[in-house]
Protein backbone atom coordinates (compact mmCIF):
# COMPACT_ATOMS: atom_id res chain seq x y z
CA UNK A 1 0.00 0.00 0.00
CA UNK A 2 1.09 3.54 -0.54
CA UNK A 3 1.08 6.78 0.68
CA UNK A 4 -3.00 7.29 -0.86
CA UNK A 5 -3.65 3.82 0.39
CA UNK A 6 -3.36 2.60 -3.60
CA UNK A 7 -1.20 -0.50 -4.57
CA UNK A 8 2.27 1.20 -5.19
CA UNK A 9 3.11 1.53 -8.95
CA UNK A 10 6.07 -0.66 -8.61
CA UNK A 11 4.45 -3.48 -6.50
CA UNK A 12 1.88 -3.65 -9.72
CA UNK A 13 5.10 -4.46 -11.78
CA UNK A 14 5.82 -7.59 -8.90
CA UNK A 15 1.78 -8.66 -9.60
CA UNK A 16 2.46 -9.14 -13.44
CA UNK A 17 5.75 -11.33 -12.85
CA UNK A 18 3.47 -13.53 -10.45
CA UNK A 19 0.58 -13.52 -13.01
CA UNK A 20 3.11 -14.19 -16.10
CA UNK A 21 4.54 -17.17 -14.36
CA UNK A 22 1.17 -18.16 -13.33
CA UNK A 23 0.53 -18.76 -16.41
CA UNK A 24 3.86 -20.08 -18.07
CA UNK A 25 5.34 -21.48 -15.21
CA UNK A 26 9.30 -20.69 -13.92
CA UNK A 27 12.25 -19.95 -15.65
CA UNK A 28 13.54 -23.43 -16.40
CA UNK A 29 16.28 -24.17 -14.43
CA UNK A 30 14.71 -21.60 -11.31
CA UNK A 31 12.23 -22.14 -8.64
CA UNK A 32 10.72 -25.79 -7.84
CA UNK A 33 7.96 -28.08 -9.06
CA UNK A 34 4.91 -26.18 -8.57
CA UNK A 35 1.40 -27.17 -10.48
CA UNK A 36 1.82 -27.42 -14.44
CA UNK A 37 0.72 -24.04 -15.76
CA UNK A 38 -1.55 -23.79 -18.54
CA UNK A 39 1.45 -23.16 -20.98
CA UNK A 40 4.74 -23.76 -20.06
CA UNK A 41 6.75 -21.22 -22.33
CA UNK A 42 9.06 -20.83 -19.71
CA UNK A 43 8.89 -23.85 -17.85
CA UNK A 44 10.24 -25.91 -20.77
CA UNK A 45 12.93 -24.10 -21.99
CA UNK A 46 16.24 -26.17 -22.07
CA UNK A 47 18.87 -25.92 -19.45
CA UNK A 48 20.88 -22.67 -19.32
CA UNK A 49 18.18 -20.79 -21.44
CA UNK A 50 17.52 -17.11 -19.49
CA UNK A 51 14.08 -15.89 -19.99
CA UNK A 52 14.82 -11.97 -20.08
CA UNK A 53 12.30 -8.92 -19.48
CA UNK A 54 13.28 -6.39 -22.45
CA UNK A 55 10.65 -4.17 -22.09
CA UNK A 56 7.74 -3.14 -19.83
CA UNK A 57 5.34 -0.83 -20.77
CA UNK A 58 2.53 -0.14 -17.53
CA UNK A 59 -0.58 2.22 -18.30
CA UNK A 60 -2.11 2.86 -15.08
CA UNK A 61 -5.76 4.07 -16.26
CA UNK A 62 -7.39 4.04 -12.60
CA UNK A 63 -5.98 3.62 -9.26
CA UNK A 64 -5.60 0.50 -7.76
CA UNK A 65 -7.01 0.40 -4.81
CA UNK A 66 -5.60 -1.92 -1.73
CA UNK A 67 -8.25 -5.00 -0.66
CA UNK A 68 -7.70 -7.87 0.95
CA UNK A 69 -9.07 -9.91 -1.93
CA UNK A 70 -7.26 -11.43 -4.70
CA UNK A 71 -7.14 -9.23 -8.37
CA UNK A 72 -8.07 -10.74 -11.86
CA UNK A 73 -5.02 -10.74 -14.44
CA UNK A 74 -6.23 -11.03 -17.84
CA UNK A 75 -2.84 -12.41 -19.51
CA UNK A 76 -2.27 -13.09 -23.38
CA UNK A 77 0.08 -13.07 -26.29
CA UNK A 78 0.19 -10.20 -28.62
CA UNK A 79 3.48 -9.99 -30.67
CA UNK A 80 4.92 -13.34 -31.50
CA UNK A 81 7.72 -12.28 -33.74
CA UNK A 82 11.13 -14.77 -34.70
CA UNK A 83 13.01 -13.83 -31.47
CA UNK A 84 10.86 -12.18 -29.22
CA UNK A 85 6.96 -12.25 -27.76
CA UNK A 86 4.89 -9.66 -26.25
CA UNK A 87 2.79 -10.62 -22.73
CA UNK A 88 0.16 -8.59 -22.45
CA UNK A 89 -2.53 -8.14 -19.24
CA UNK A 90 -4.88 -6.22 -18.09
CA UNK A 91 -5.62 -5.99 -14.32
CA UNK A 92 -9.19 -5.73 -12.96
CA UNK A 93 -10.05 -4.55 -9.71
CA UNK A 94 -11.85 -7.33 -7.82
CA UNK A 95 -14.97 -5.59 -6.49
CA UNK A 96 -15.95 -3.18 -9.37
CA UNK A 97 -14.45 -5.31 -12.27
CA UNK A 98 -12.84 -1.71 -13.56
CA UNK A 99 -9.72 -2.26 -15.46
CA UNK A 100 -6.95 -0.06 -13.77
CA UNK A 101 -3.36 -1.59 -15.19
CA UNK A 102 -2.89 -2.57 -18.67
CA UNK A 103 0.58 -3.34 -19.87
CA UNK A 104 3.28 -5.36 -21.77
CA UNK A 105 5.88 -7.59 -21.26
CA UNK A 106 8.55 -7.96 -24.27
CA UNK A 107 10.02 -11.29 -23.83
CA UNK A 108 13.06 -12.55 -25.42
CA UNK A 109 15.47 -16.07 -24.52
CA UNK A 110 19.42 -16.32 -24.66
CA UNK A 111 21.64 -19.07 -24.56
CA UNK A 112 23.15 -18.58 -21.24
CA UNK A 113 24.61 -15.46 -19.58
CA UNK A 114 25.09 -13.20 -22.54
CA UNK A 115 24.39 -15.47 -24.99
CA UNK A 116 23.25 -15.38 -28.07
CA UNK A 117 19.27 -14.57 -28.96
CA UNK A 118 17.27 -17.55 -29.39
CA UNK A 119 14.80 -18.01 -31.95
CA UNK A 120 10.81 -18.90 -30.90
CA UNK A 121 10.67 -22.29 -31.77
CA UNK A 122 7.47 -23.79 -34.22
CA UNK A 123 6.81 -25.63 -31.19
CA UNK A 124 6.45 -22.72 -28.32
CA UNK A 125 4.76 -21.16 -31.40
CA UNK A 126 2.06 -23.89 -31.61
CA UNK A 127 1.86 -23.86 -27.57
CA UNK A 128 0.84 -19.85 -27.52
CA UNK A 129 -1.35 -19.86 -31.21
CA UNK A 130 -4.42 -20.17 -28.86
CA UNK A 131 -3.67 -17.25 -26.82
CA UNK A 132 -2.32 -14.84 -29.05
CA UNK A 133 -4.61 -11.83 -29.18
CA UNK A 134 -4.65 -8.26 -30.03
CA UNK A 135 -1.69 -5.68 -28.72
CA UNK A 136 -2.63 -2.82 -25.88
CA UNK A 137 -0.27 -0.37 -27.60
CA UNK A 138 -0.05 1.21 -30.61
CA UNK B 1 12.77 -15.63 -5.93
CA UNK B 2 16.39 -15.26 -4.82
CA UNK B 3 20.13 -15.95 -6.68
CA UNK B 4 19.51 -19.72 -5.45
CA UNK B 5 16.07 -20.16 -6.50
CA UNK B 6 14.32 -19.56 -3.10
CA UNK B 7 11.70 -17.00 -2.15
CA UNK B 8 13.76 -13.96 -0.81
CA UNK B 9 13.86 -13.95 2.72
CA UNK B 10 12.98 -10.23 2.78
CA UNK B 11 9.80 -10.99 0.42
CA UNK B 12 8.91 -13.80 2.81
CA UNK B 13 8.23 -10.60 5.56
CA UNK B 14 5.92 -9.47 2.92
CA UNK B 15 3.80 -12.78 2.53
CA UNK B 16 3.50 -12.31 6.49
CA UNK B 17 2.33 -8.79 5.89
CA UNK B 18 -0.41 -10.38 3.55
CA UNK B 19 -1.15 -13.21 5.66
CA UNK B 20 -1.92 -11.03 8.52
CA UNK B 21 -4.01 -8.36 6.41
CA UNK B 22 -5.78 -11.71 5.16
CA UNK B 23 -7.28 -12.88 8.22
CA UNK B 24 -7.52 -9.26 10.35
CA UNK B 25 -8.41 -6.36 7.43
CA UNK B 26 -6.39 -3.57 6.13
CA UNK B 27 -5.75 -1.09 8.78
CA UNK B 28 -8.68 1.22 9.53
CA UNK B 29 -8.56 4.20 7.49
CA UNK B 30 -6.27 2.90 4.63
CA UNK B 31 -7.00 1.01 1.71
CA UNK B 32 -10.45 -0.10 0.47
CA UNK B 33 -13.13 -2.33 1.03
CA UNK B 34 -12.64 -6.23 -0.11
CA UNK B 35 -14.48 -8.79 1.70
CA UNK B 36 -15.34 -9.41 5.50
CA UNK B 37 -11.88 -10.66 7.06
CA UNK B 38 -12.12 -13.72 9.76
CA UNK B 39 -11.65 -11.11 12.70
CA UNK B 40 -11.65 -7.53 11.49
CA UNK B 41 -9.12 -6.36 14.52
CA UNK B 42 -7.52 -3.91 12.29
CA UNK B 43 -10.39 -3.00 9.97
CA UNK B 44 -12.75 -2.04 12.97
CA UNK B 45 -9.99 0.22 14.62
CA UNK B 46 -11.57 4.23 14.92
CA UNK B 47 -10.04 6.47 12.28
CA UNK B 48 -6.71 7.74 13.08
CA UNK B 49 -6.00 4.66 15.03
CA UNK B 50 -2.84 3.44 13.62
CA UNK B 51 -1.50 -0.37 14.44
CA UNK B 52 2.70 -0.11 14.40
CA UNK B 53 4.97 -3.67 13.95
CA UNK B 54 6.76 -3.63 17.01
CA UNK B 55 9.03 -6.46 16.28
CA UNK B 56 9.68 -8.95 13.81
CA UNK B 57 10.80 -12.67 14.44
CA UNK B 58 11.27 -15.19 11.94
CA UNK B 59 13.15 -18.40 11.82
CA UNK B 60 13.84 -19.72 8.39
CA UNK B 61 13.40 -23.64 9.36
CA UNK B 62 14.00 -24.77 5.58
CA UNK B 63 14.69 -23.40 2.26
CA UNK B 64 11.04 -22.20 0.88
CA UNK B 65 11.48 -23.14 -2.92
CA UNK B 66 9.83 -20.82 -4.99
CA UNK B 67 6.69 -22.48 -6.90
CA UNK B 68 3.47 -21.39 -9.06
CA UNK B 69 1.46 -22.49 -6.32
CA UNK B 70 0.09 -20.26 -3.26
CA UNK B 71 1.47 -20.86 -0.20
CA UNK B 72 -0.62 -21.92 3.11
CA UNK B 73 -0.13 -20.13 6.24
CA UNK B 74 -1.57 -20.42 9.49
CA UNK B 75 -2.33 -17.15 11.63
CA UNK B 76 -2.95 -17.44 15.22
CA UNK B 77 -2.86 -15.06 18.44
CA UNK B 78 -0.31 -15.63 20.58
CA UNK B 79 0.29 -13.26 23.22
CA UNK B 80 -2.42 -10.87 24.05
CA UNK B 81 -1.86 -8.49 26.71
CA UNK B 82 -2.84 -4.51 27.75
CA UNK B 83 -1.54 -3.03 24.57
CA UNK B 84 0.08 -4.97 22.61
CA UNK B 85 -0.88 -9.01 20.91
CA UNK B 86 1.55 -11.37 19.35
CA UNK B 87 0.37 -12.74 15.54
CA UNK B 88 1.96 -15.87 15.23
CA UNK B 89 2.38 -17.83 11.85
CA UNK B 90 3.52 -20.72 10.46
CA UNK B 91 4.40 -20.89 6.80
CA UNK B 92 3.96 -24.55 4.95
CA UNK B 93 5.05 -25.53 1.44
CA UNK B 94 2.34 -26.60 -0.72
CA UNK B 95 3.58 -29.42 -1.93
CA UNK B 96 5.31 -31.25 0.76
CA UNK B 97 3.61 -29.42 3.47
CA UNK B 98 6.52 -29.31 5.52
CA UNK B 99 7.15 -26.07 7.78
CA UNK B 100 9.99 -23.44 5.62
CA UNK B 101 9.25 -20.50 8.12
CA UNK B 102 8.52 -20.05 11.98
CA UNK B 103 7.31 -16.56 12.58
CA UNK B 104 6.10 -13.72 15.06
CA UNK B 105 4.97 -9.92 15.02
CA UNK B 106 4.22 -7.94 17.90
CA UNK B 107 1.81 -5.48 17.20
CA UNK B 108 0.12 -2.09 19.27
CA UNK B 109 -2.24 0.21 18.41
CA UNK B 110 -1.19 4.09 18.94
CA UNK B 111 -3.84 6.87 19.00
CA UNK B 112 -2.30 8.54 15.55
CA UNK B 113 1.42 10.00 14.88
CA UNK B 114 2.71 9.60 17.80
CA UNK B 115 0.47 9.35 19.84
CA UNK B 116 -0.52 7.68 22.92
CA UNK B 117 -0.66 3.74 22.92
CA UNK B 118 -4.21 2.31 23.32
CA UNK B 119 -5.21 -0.75 25.28
CA UNK B 120 -6.60 -3.48 23.77
CA UNK B 121 -10.30 -3.44 24.25
CA UNK B 122 -12.54 -6.14 26.11
CA UNK B 123 -14.37 -6.40 22.65
CA UNK B 124 -10.88 -6.75 20.73
CA UNK B 125 -10.52 -9.38 23.36
CA UNK B 126 -13.66 -11.13 22.84
CA UNK B 127 -13.00 -11.42 19.37
CA UNK B 128 -9.57 -12.43 19.35
CA UNK B 129 -10.53 -15.47 21.97
CA UNK B 130 -11.23 -18.08 19.67
CA UNK B 131 -7.75 -17.83 18.07
CA UNK B 132 -5.56 -17.61 20.81
CA UNK B 133 -3.06 -20.37 20.41
CA UNK B 134 0.80 -21.08 21.95
CA UNK B 135 3.57 -19.14 21.23
CA UNK B 136 6.40 -20.10 19.07
CA UNK B 137 9.07 -18.38 20.49
CA UNK B 138 10.21 -18.21 24.49
CA UNK C 1 19.02 -10.38 -6.86
CA UNK C 2 17.47 -12.43 -9.16
CA UNK C 3 17.70 -16.11 -10.29
CA UNK C 4 20.33 -15.33 -12.53
CA UNK C 5 22.43 -12.82 -10.30
CA UNK C 6 20.60 -9.74 -12.02
CA UNK C 7 19.28 -7.05 -10.43
CA UNK C 8 15.08 -8.22 -10.61
CA UNK C 9 13.58 -6.25 -13.38
CA UNK C 10 10.67 -5.03 -10.37
CA UNK C 11 13.42 -3.86 -8.50
CA UNK C 12 14.89 -1.54 -11.14
CA UNK C 13 11.23 0.19 -10.67
CA UNK C 14 11.42 1.01 -7.29
CA UNK C 15 14.96 2.26 -8.25
CA UNK C 16 13.44 4.64 -10.83
CA UNK C 17 11.28 5.52 -7.76
CA UNK C 18 14.01 6.60 -5.47
CA UNK C 19 16.24 8.40 -8.47
CA UNK C 20 12.74 10.32 -9.16
CA UNK C 21 12.21 11.35 -5.15
CA UNK C 22 16.07 12.05 -4.84
CA UNK C 23 15.14 14.73 -7.96
CA UNK C 24 11.88 16.26 -7.16
CA UNK C 25 11.26 15.28 -3.74
CA UNK C 26 8.69 12.73 -1.67
CA UNK C 27 5.15 13.54 -2.93
CA UNK C 28 3.62 16.63 -0.48
CA UNK C 29 1.74 15.19 2.15
CA UNK C 30 3.96 12.38 2.66
CA UNK C 31 7.11 11.47 3.77
CA UNK C 32 9.01 13.56 6.15
CA UNK C 33 11.58 16.53 5.61
CA UNK C 34 15.20 15.26 4.37
CA UNK C 35 17.48 17.58 2.31
CA UNK C 36 16.28 20.26 -0.23
CA UNK C 37 15.42 18.08 -3.73
CA UNK C 38 17.47 20.20 -6.79
CA UNK C 39 13.90 20.87 -8.10
CA UNK C 40 11.38 20.67 -5.29
CA UNK C 41 8.54 19.17 -7.92
CA UNK C 42 6.85 17.02 -6.04
CA UNK C 43 7.68 17.81 -2.27
CA UNK C 44 6.25 21.71 -3.12
CA UNK C 45 2.80 20.77 -4.04
CA UNK C 46 -0.53 21.95 -2.35
CA UNK C 47 -1.54 19.62 0.86
CA UNK C 48 -3.86 16.92 -0.50
CA UNK C 49 -2.47 17.07 -4.49
CA UNK C 50 -1.45 13.56 -5.30
CA UNK C 51 1.07 12.89 -7.93
CA UNK C 52 0.18 9.96 -9.80
CA UNK C 53 2.14 7.76 -12.15
CA UNK C 54 -0.18 7.74 -15.35
CA UNK C 55 2.31 5.12 -17.17
CA UNK C 56 6.01 3.92 -17.38
CA UNK C 57 7.92 2.88 -20.11
CA UNK C 58 11.34 0.84 -19.25
CA UNK C 59 13.16 -0.52 -21.79
CA UNK C 60 15.93 -3.09 -20.39
CA UNK C 61 19.20 -2.50 -22.76
CA UNK C 62 21.55 -4.80 -20.95
CA UNK C 63 21.91 -6.63 -18.12
CA UNK C 64 22.11 -5.14 -14.61
CA UNK C 65 24.52 -6.59 -12.40
CA UNK C 66 23.81 -6.57 -8.78
CA UNK C 67 27.08 -4.89 -7.73
CA UNK C 68 27.54 -3.38 -3.96
CA UNK C 69 27.85 -0.21 -5.42
CA UNK C 70 25.09 2.51 -5.88
CA UNK C 71 24.06 2.94 -9.67
CA UNK C 72 24.31 6.02 -11.32
CA UNK C 73 20.77 7.07 -12.59
CA UNK C 74 20.26 10.43 -15.32
CA UNK C 75 17.09 12.14 -14.61
CA UNK C 76 14.79 14.68 -16.76
CA UNK C 77 11.60 16.06 -18.15
CA UNK C 78 11.24 15.23 -21.75
CA UNK C 79 7.72 16.22 -21.93
CA UNK C 80 6.41 19.08 -20.48
CA UNK C 81 2.75 19.01 -21.65
CA UNK C 82 -0.45 20.97 -20.03
CA UNK C 83 -1.66 18.45 -17.16
CA UNK C 84 1.29 15.98 -17.67
CA UNK C 85 4.76 15.26 -17.41
CA UNK C 86 7.39 12.83 -18.38
CA UNK C 87 10.60 12.04 -16.64
CA UNK C 88 13.11 10.27 -18.61
CA UNK C 89 15.69 7.87 -17.00
CA UNK C 90 19.12 6.40 -18.03
CA UNK C 91 20.50 3.61 -15.41
CA UNK C 92 24.82 3.19 -15.61
CA UNK C 93 25.80 0.62 -14.79
CA UNK C 94 28.68 1.88 -12.13
CA UNK C 95 31.72 0.05 -13.33
CA UNK C 96 31.75 -0.13 -16.65
CA UNK C 97 29.35 3.15 -17.41
CA UNK C 98 26.92 1.46 -19.96
CA UNK C 99 23.49 1.98 -19.85
CA UNK C 100 21.18 -0.88 -18.73
CA UNK C 101 17.88 0.57 -18.27
CA UNK C 102 16.55 3.50 -20.48
CA UNK C 103 13.30 4.43 -19.07
CA UNK C 104 10.20 6.79 -18.68
CA UNK C 105 7.32 7.71 -15.92
CA UNK C 106 4.62 9.74 -17.19
CA UNK C 107 3.11 12.14 -14.24
CA UNK C 108 -0.06 13.64 -13.66
CA UNK C 109 -1.10 16.07 -10.37
CA UNK C 110 -4.75 15.58 -9.12
CA UNK C 111 -6.68 17.63 -6.49
CA UNK C 112 -7.34 14.79 -3.52
CA UNK C 113 -8.52 11.32 -4.33
CA UNK C 114 -10.48 10.89 -7.64
CA UNK C 115 -9.97 14.47 -7.72
CA UNK C 116 -9.83 16.70 -10.96
CA UNK C 117 -6.48 16.62 -13.16
CA UNK C 118 -4.31 20.04 -12.45
CA UNK C 119 -2.47 21.92 -15.15
CA UNK C 120 0.98 21.95 -14.49
CA UNK C 121 1.67 25.63 -13.10
CA UNK C 122 3.79 28.54 -14.76
CA UNK C 123 5.38 28.12 -11.86
CA UNK C 124 6.26 24.35 -11.59
CA UNK C 125 7.80 25.06 -15.66
CA UNK C 126 9.74 27.65 -15.18
CA UNK C 127 11.11 25.04 -12.42
CA UNK C 128 11.63 22.56 -14.78
CA UNK C 129 12.78 24.22 -17.86
CA UNK C 130 16.66 23.91 -17.56
CA UNK C 131 16.05 20.16 -17.11
CA UNK C 132 14.06 19.46 -20.00
CA UNK C 133 15.75 17.44 -22.56
CA UNK C 134 15.41 14.80 -25.65
CA UNK C 135 12.73 12.13 -25.41
CA UNK C 136 13.96 7.85 -25.12
CA UNK C 137 10.46 6.60 -26.65
CA UNK C 138 8.87 8.12 -29.31
CA UNK D 1 6.22 4.36 2.26
CA UNK D 2 3.45 3.36 3.66
CA UNK D 3 0.58 4.17 4.23
CA UNK D 4 1.23 6.45 7.13
CA UNK D 5 4.36 8.25 5.49
CA UNK D 6 7.20 5.41 7.20
CA UNK D 7 8.80 3.05 5.81
CA UNK D 8 7.14 0.07 5.57
CA UNK D 9 8.10 -2.58 7.71
CA UNK D 10 8.68 -4.83 5.05
CA UNK D 11 11.33 -2.60 3.57
CA UNK D 12 13.40 -2.03 6.56
CA UNK D 13 13.88 -6.21 6.11
CA UNK D 14 15.83 -4.62 2.62
CA UNK D 15 17.66 -2.11 3.98
CA UNK D 16 19.16 -4.76 6.22
CA UNK D 17 19.93 -6.91 3.39
CA UNK D 18 21.62 -4.00 1.60
CA UNK D 19 23.54 -2.52 4.88
CA UNK D 20 24.93 -6.54 4.98
CA UNK D 21 25.70 -6.93 1.78
CA UNK D 22 27.57 -3.54 2.05
CA UNK D 23 29.41 -4.76 4.88
CA UNK D 24 30.37 -8.49 3.79
CA UNK D 25 29.98 -8.23 0.07
CA UNK D 26 27.26 -9.97 -2.49
CA UNK D 27 27.51 -14.07 -1.27
CA UNK D 28 30.04 -15.63 -3.76
CA UNK D 29 29.02 -17.09 -7.15
CA UNK D 30 26.27 -14.39 -7.49
CA UNK D 31 26.04 -10.88 -8.52
CA UNK D 32 29.36 -9.40 -10.28
CA UNK D 33 32.51 -7.05 -9.15
CA UNK D 34 31.54 -3.83 -7.33
CA UNK D 35 34.06 -3.04 -4.37
CA UNK D 36 35.88 -4.47 -1.86
CA UNK D 37 33.73 -5.03 0.72
CA UNK D 38 35.09 -4.00 4.34
CA UNK D 39 34.97 -7.55 5.27
CA UNK D 40 34.46 -10.03 2.28
CA UNK D 41 32.47 -12.78 4.78
CA UNK D 42 30.30 -13.52 2.05
CA UNK D 43 31.96 -13.12 -1.31
CA UNK D 44 34.96 -15.04 -0.22
CA UNK D 45 33.16 -18.39 0.05
CA UNK D 46 34.30 -21.55 -1.69
CA UNK D 47 31.92 -22.27 -5.37
CA UNK D 48 28.56 -23.59 -3.99
CA UNK D 49 28.62 -22.51 -0.69
CA UNK D 50 25.34 -21.13 0.09
CA UNK D 51 25.05 -18.24 2.97
CA UNK D 52 21.35 -18.92 4.90
CA UNK D 53 19.36 -16.92 6.86
CA UNK D 54 18.68 -18.84 9.64
CA UNK D 55 16.62 -16.20 11.83
CA UNK D 56 15.74 -12.07 11.65
CA UNK D 57 14.90 -10.30 14.75
CA UNK D 58 13.99 -6.85 14.17
CA UNK D 59 12.25 -4.42 17.10
CA UNK D 60 11.12 -1.11 15.78
CA UNK D 61 11.93 1.28 18.54
CA UNK D 62 10.67 4.42 16.53
CA UNK D 63 8.74 5.04 13.51
CA UNK D 64 11.29 5.37 10.52
CA UNK D 65 10.54 8.23 8.37
CA UNK D 66 11.02 8.13 4.84
CA UNK D 67 13.51 10.88 3.49
CA UNK D 68 15.28 12.05 0.39
CA UNK D 69 18.37 10.62 2.56
CA UNK D 70 19.90 7.85 3.30
CA UNK D 71 19.84 5.92 6.56
CA UNK D 72 23.09 5.75 8.65
CA UNK D 73 23.07 1.82 9.72
CA UNK D 74 25.57 0.23 11.91
CA UNK D 75 26.82 -3.01 11.77
CA UNK D 76 28.52 -5.54 13.67
CA UNK D 77 28.64 -8.91 14.56
CA UNK D 78 27.38 -10.72 18.09
CA UNK D 79 27.44 -14.15 18.00
CA UNK D 80 30.35 -15.92 16.62
CA UNK D 81 29.80 -19.82 16.89
CA UNK D 82 31.02 -22.93 15.34
CA UNK D 83 28.67 -22.89 12.75
CA UNK D 84 27.15 -19.61 12.78
CA UNK D 85 27.05 -15.83 13.14
CA UNK D 86 24.86 -12.93 13.72
CA UNK D 87 24.73 -9.71 12.40
CA UNK D 88 23.73 -6.83 14.70
CA UNK D 89 21.98 -3.82 13.03
CA UNK D 90 21.33 -0.35 14.27
CA UNK D 91 19.22 1.76 11.62
CA UNK D 92 19.93 5.81 12.87
CA UNK D 93 17.01 8.18 11.02
CA UNK D 94 19.64 10.65 9.50
CA UNK D 95 17.97 13.83 10.62
CA UNK D 96 17.76 13.29 14.30
CA UNK D 97 19.88 9.80 14.78
CA UNK D 98 17.56 8.46 17.05
CA UNK D 99 17.68 4.71 16.41
CA UNK D 100 14.28 3.66 15.09
CA UNK D 101 15.30 -0.12 14.10
CA UNK D 102 17.73 -3.11 16.01
CA UNK D 103 17.93 -6.03 14.42
CA UNK D 104 19.79 -9.15 14.36
CA UNK D 105 20.19 -11.85 11.16
CA UNK D 106 21.54 -15.20 12.03
CA UNK D 107 23.50 -16.51 9.32
CA UNK D 108 25.15 -20.12 8.44
CA UNK D 109 26.66 -21.48 5.35
CA UNK D 110 25.41 -24.67 3.48
CA UNK D 111 27.68 -26.74 1.08
CA UNK D 112 25.40 -26.28 -2.29
CA UNK D 113 21.22 -27.00 -2.23
CA UNK D 114 20.62 -29.11 0.96
CA UNK D 115 24.08 -29.59 1.87
CA UNK D 116 25.80 -29.54 5.05
CA UNK D 117 26.58 -27.13 7.67
CA UNK D 118 29.72 -26.13 7.28
CA UNK D 119 31.83 -24.45 10.45
CA UNK D 120 32.96 -21.01 10.68
CA UNK D 121 36.63 -21.12 9.48
CA UNK D 122 39.54 -19.91 11.83
CA UNK D 123 39.81 -17.32 8.55
CA UNK D 124 36.52 -16.00 9.09
CA UNK D 125 36.89 -15.95 12.40
CA UNK D 126 40.21 -14.26 12.46
CA UNK D 127 38.69 -11.68 9.56
CA UNK D 128 35.59 -10.87 11.80
CA UNK D 129 37.51 -10.19 15.26
CA UNK D 130 37.77 -6.78 15.35
CA UNK D 131 33.82 -6.22 14.13
CA UNK D 132 32.68 -8.36 17.22
CA UNK D 133 30.14 -6.56 19.26
CA UNK D 134 27.76 -7.07 22.14
CA UNK D 135 24.23 -8.63 21.45
CA UNK D 136 21.24 -6.93 20.96
CA UNK D 137 18.54 -9.45 22.00
CA UNK D 138 19.17 -12.04 24.92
Amino acid sequence: MDAYGHINNVQVVRLLEEARIHAFGPPGGTGAFGQEPPVPLFSSVATGVQALVVEHRIRYTATLDYRNLPLNVEVWITDLKAASLDVAYRIHDPVDARVCVKAQTTLAFVNGEGGALLRITPEQKRQLAPYVGPALFR
